[in-house]
């Protein structure tokens, strides 16, 4: 039987934290204690954190604070959705030799915006011996990888539309802010314009189904929209009022040449009915499925993070992409 | 630009003659000529048997005869169901060195039946340095490895329900023949209880998707029923009366200690309504996905194996499966 995987935590928000729990629940893998900047997390038992009760593994305000003797085989990267942000962090990682499996959106396909930092990722990486992955839900799976496989029984594909429908009343507070619901419509248009506001990692998921079929395409174009509440919504959170904002209507294009091949549309507001998720291959054969209901955020994200660990583990070093290791799968319970 | 991998297509029926007419669409592959024993078939020019005109490929009668020049760095392999009759031909190819990417049911996941032929078949592709891949659609595809990658997104799986209905009259001769449409209960259950009747692979998926959970079965049971005909159909090829068989009904049951952990069920007979396939993940996320129509088995089966050509030629050498490989996906314009 093999050792089990040592996994630091790095990054201890609700994805991190969710993800930490699930590695305690995975036999092959151990958890090696956690790093986060929060002073009010620095210092206590990751266990009390997670509510389970201490497990002896402390949060440490920086890798430099990681006592020497724990070793991780692989970091769960969960800070930040933008790369620019994240890649101090990778590097940082990668220098110790740990292996990364990161939920920074941006990171799902970096090479079609950051072809440099791409390339000096994985460069660092080459050198240090270990495998580097962006990964997740969306972006990482349902608008990308489950496609890309779907797309292995076609003997033809000409477009790809793929959508998705999120009620963001059912989603944690970051969220719902993130997507401006219960702001007015001037200053969820300040807030846009100023950059950052809706779904990071769109472009990527695009640009990763090009690169999976072979396509090179000659642009990607992203759309914003504010949605407008019809009606009053009251989540957990926040109150939304008939005319403001109640959440986002943002879409993403692939182009060849004029050609639209790759159409993405993510609805993502508080109130939104019917959530689901779909993907269309037009082809040979067409495929259309559905999951009724759609992919719950959070947990599936955290799931598609701890999966991977082992896969990114043990693949050849470098700053990887999905296409690059064995499909994703549950990790189940004998060791991987 | 890379040169195009040389494809040999092994075996003419046809599964073999889709997948032949698809590597010619794919700029990064090339057809290196075929082998069949068929002699109506041996001598003649490919591009003539697929009814494009002459391409200057030949069918030969066996391997020994194909010109050195030729070289193939993989076969598409598309000869029988069962891995007993495959192994030799698998075994001549391999001691060409030549990759194989095959439509042998029973290749799909060989070590649950078959450990002693799959420990032969692996040490012979890594001596030759190649690999071997058996997959296809079903299995291969609908009820494993879409199923596995939906499980990436789930933190917890406690059973699998596959589900995969065939209007049996839709498809080729030998299909509706293999599943005994139109003979009587007593002729239908004499010949099943010769073997070889109804649906290879099935145990092959569960055994590929235990296996990719992490799970190790207490058992894997097949059972196959005649499905009776309650009005009569007429097929392209057959009719069926009231009272006949008009096809199977074939369940699959992976076992863990007494509990049920992986049920599949396919209905295959002519005049089956809504055709579809159906995989339901049992956990957190609960996960339904239903492929309305189902996915039609021979154009797809054909273009698994081809799309897996590139992925099986630049794998590790060794008998894989398809977790070994990355994931599939549709080979598109670009040399891979």
């Amino acid at each position: 039987l093999r050792r089990p995987l040592k996994v630091l935590q790095f990054g201890l928000g609700p994805i991190g934290l969710a993800a930490a729990r699930l590695v305690l629940e995975k036999p092959s893998l151990e958890l090696a204690g956690a790093v986060d900047i929060d002073p009010a997390k620095v210092g206590k038992d990751l266990g009390v954190l997670l509510g389970i009760g201490p497990i002896g593994k402390k949060v440490y305000a920086s890798l430099h604070d990681l006592p020497a003797r724990s070793r991780p085989d692989a970091a769960l990267h969960c800070t930040v959705s933008w790369l620019e942000e994240a890649v101090p962090q990778l590097i940082e990682l990668a220098s110790r030799g740990i292996a990364v499996v990161s939920s920074t959106e941006e990171l799902l396909y970096p090479w079609w915006k950051y072809r440099n930092l791409a390339a000096r990722l994985d460069r660092k990486a080459k050198r240090m011996g270990i495998a580097i992955l962006g990964t997740g839900v969306n972006p990482g799976f349902v608008l990308d990888t489950v496609p890309l496989v779907l797309s292995g029984a076609c003997t033809r594909v000409d477009r790809i539309r793929l959508e998705r429908v999120v009620d963001a009343g059912t989603r944690r507070m970051p969220l719902q802010r993130k997507i401006g619901a219960g702001l007015s419509v001037e200053e969820w248009t300040r807030r846009a314009r100023a950059g950052r506001m809706g779904h990071a990692g769109f472009v990527e998921s695009v640009a990763l189904v090009a690169k999976g079929l072979g396509w090179e395409l000659s642009s990607i174009t992203e759309r914003l929209h504010p949605a407008i509440a019809e009606q009053a919504h009251r989540t957990e959170y926040l109150r939304v009022e008939p005319g403001q904002v109640t959440g986002i209507h943002q879409t993403c294009t692939g182009r060849f040449k004029r050609r639209e091949v790759i159409h993405a549309d993510l609805q993502m507001y508080v109130g939104a009915e019917n959530p689901h998720d779909r993907i269309v291959i037009e082809g040979s054969p067409r495929l259309d499925i559905r999951f009724e209901g759609g992919v719950a955020g959070d947990a599936a994200t955290a799931a598609m993070l701890v999966n991977m660990v082992p896969l990114v583990a043990k693949a050849e070093p470098g700053l990887k992409s999905i296409l690059d290791l064995p499909m994703p799968r549950f990790l189940g319970g004998s060791a991987a």
